[in-house]
């Protein structure tokens, strides 16, 4: 357990994984107020928005309304979701946002075909390509990201050799372009992860590269968030994406299996308990919580907003031991 | 990692702390479905009611109907759970469920105090009577628990010391009785438990205790349900109290803070995906999971009742790879 971190970084995605999926229309206004409010938490980055094409996903039609509507509080990272080059540029107009790019590996080449209409040596193509637009638009590449790192609903089971294989290629494209990549991300982007496989595949990478950050983004779709976000920070993992309440998609309302990424305030609650660092106000989160659940109109998957912070059962305790 | 078991033992409690929580009425032959269908999943333990004061609990006053009802499985126990000897007498009026009596220590004295108007010497002296109450009525006693072992709303955090203190009382009382315990039950009544507590604990006791069986019962109120199971397998611990679809208590439908047990078609498929057996078909229990939620009338809080198994998945992907 000695790997386990003193503090971590969170990377609240509610917003952006939330209203986009959300059936119901969402005022401007609603999405404004809970940005706002998450960034009084002390939480240091948030994806606010993704700049994609609204008649695809309307819930986020009003991406640059949002953006120039929120009060910009110091000290917080905002950042937008891009898709392709028209979304970049959308994203590169606002001018203040955190821009930070990745290099993209797919482990499942069913995926890549089925989704994106492209062959391994097509993306490989597109992914030296890509990098040559991000340079000359002046956005840093900062890591390296692996979708479905731990399984794919196309491909099936995703072996621990194949993740590290993949590593390698994005270190040897990172190379050839003269980046210098600050961390890696694993994405169980379908919830296939379970910790066994979580400590394995984090594990592989750290052995082979011991300087390199890690990052990870977690989806709840089958009950593991927290028990694979629990398996990376045994692994040394310091960076998490989640969303507040569970944001993302909710298995009470229709849609069916698409539960969000980990909840932002449950891996607080965990975190704190342990004596891990977030600089996150937890009770100020809960507020959130609650106030997300307000707006999108239906119960969020979240538990400590229902079950409740400790400190103040722990503060009354005490007070009652001391008479 | 290598302590984690190749096989752990489920005792399925959720028919008991389901239907004792809910508060609409639930027809005595729906809670009979749901038993007959659990006992057709290969899960080993089924708590089916409990004995207590109808007038205290009124979703419990069918007990003798429901038990008299229940298609019984051969190399299933079937356990009733009781409070007090006229609960025990009721039970053992029955003649077939599986009779399986504890030492009971609590942590908390304000626990002890508040909950059941006794004092430490108190509850001692009980001890010390309701063994000998079991011993005449032949009930066997077989193991020793610690509730609210990581945490009490009322006293505050648990130390690990503390446990240890009252394994080991436990044990001399074990010894003076000359019983022979065959494990020990930790369970996080209140839900204040962690996965680094968990460890702690399980840890501090088997160093000291190695050759004793482990078990542990915990609640998913603050989320950390899986996580707190993932950590004592982990451990070692190989017997878990679970409840089908989280049964026991529901964040969303009016029962604050009260969430059910951890989940056992969830637990289920985090210990089948990490190669751990249960003997358990995890289909069948996704089916009662179902069921579970259509009796009670309310969505419940499960994951993988929504989420879905992956073996499907897996068989299509494996299926589509040979093409």
């Amino acid at each position: 357990m000695s790997d386990i971190p003193k503090k971590v970084h969170i990377f609240e995605e509610g917003p952006r994984e939330g209203f986009q999926i959300e059936k119901g229309h969402i005022p401007t206004e609603r999405k404004v107020e809970l940005i706002d409010a998450l960034s009084e938490t002390g939480v240091e980055h948030i994806q606010i928005v993704s700049f994609v094409n609204p008649k695809r996903v309307p819930g986020m039609a009003d991406a640059e309304q949002v953006v120039n509507s929120i009060k910009r509080k110091p000290g917080v990272d905002y950042e937008g979701l891009w898709l392709n080059e028209h979304g970049l540029e959308r994203a590169l107009a606002v001018g203040w946002l955190k821009y930070e790019a990745k290099i993209a590996m797919y482990p499942s080449e069913a995926f890549l075909k089925l989704n994106q209409g492209r062959t391994v040596a097509e993306h490989l193509a597109d992914t030296h390509r890509i990098i040559k637009t991000y340079k000359r638009m002046g956005v840093p590449i900062t890591y390296g990201g692996i979708s479905s790192a731990f399984g794919c609903n196309y491909q099936g089971d995703v072996s621990t050799e194949k993740v590290v294989e993949l590593i390698d290629q994005i270190m040897d494209i990172a190379a050839e372009h003269e980046l210098n990549l600050e961390y890696f991300c694993l994405a169980d982007t379908m919830a296939w992860g379970t910790p066994a496989a979580i400590k394995r595949t984090v594990g592989a990478i750290r052995d082979k590269y011991p300087d390199m950050g890690m990052a990870i983004h977690l989806h709840d779709t089958r009950g593991m968030g927290l028990a694979n976000a629990y398996a990376a920070l045994e692994m040394g993992v310091t960076m998490f994406d989640s969303c507040v309440a569970g944001l993302g998609g909710c298995p009470f309302a229709g849609h069916k299996g698409a539960a969000g990424n980990v909840c932002t305030e449950d891996l607080v609650f965990m975190c704190h308990e342990m004596g891990i660092e977030t600089g996150i106000d937890l009770d100020k989160m809960i507020e959130c919580a609650r106030l997300a659940e307000d707006i999108v109109g239906h119960p969020l998957p979240g538990s400590v907003k229902t079950g409740g912070n400790l400190a103040a059962l722990r503060a009354a305790a005490s007070g009652a031991a001391a008479h």
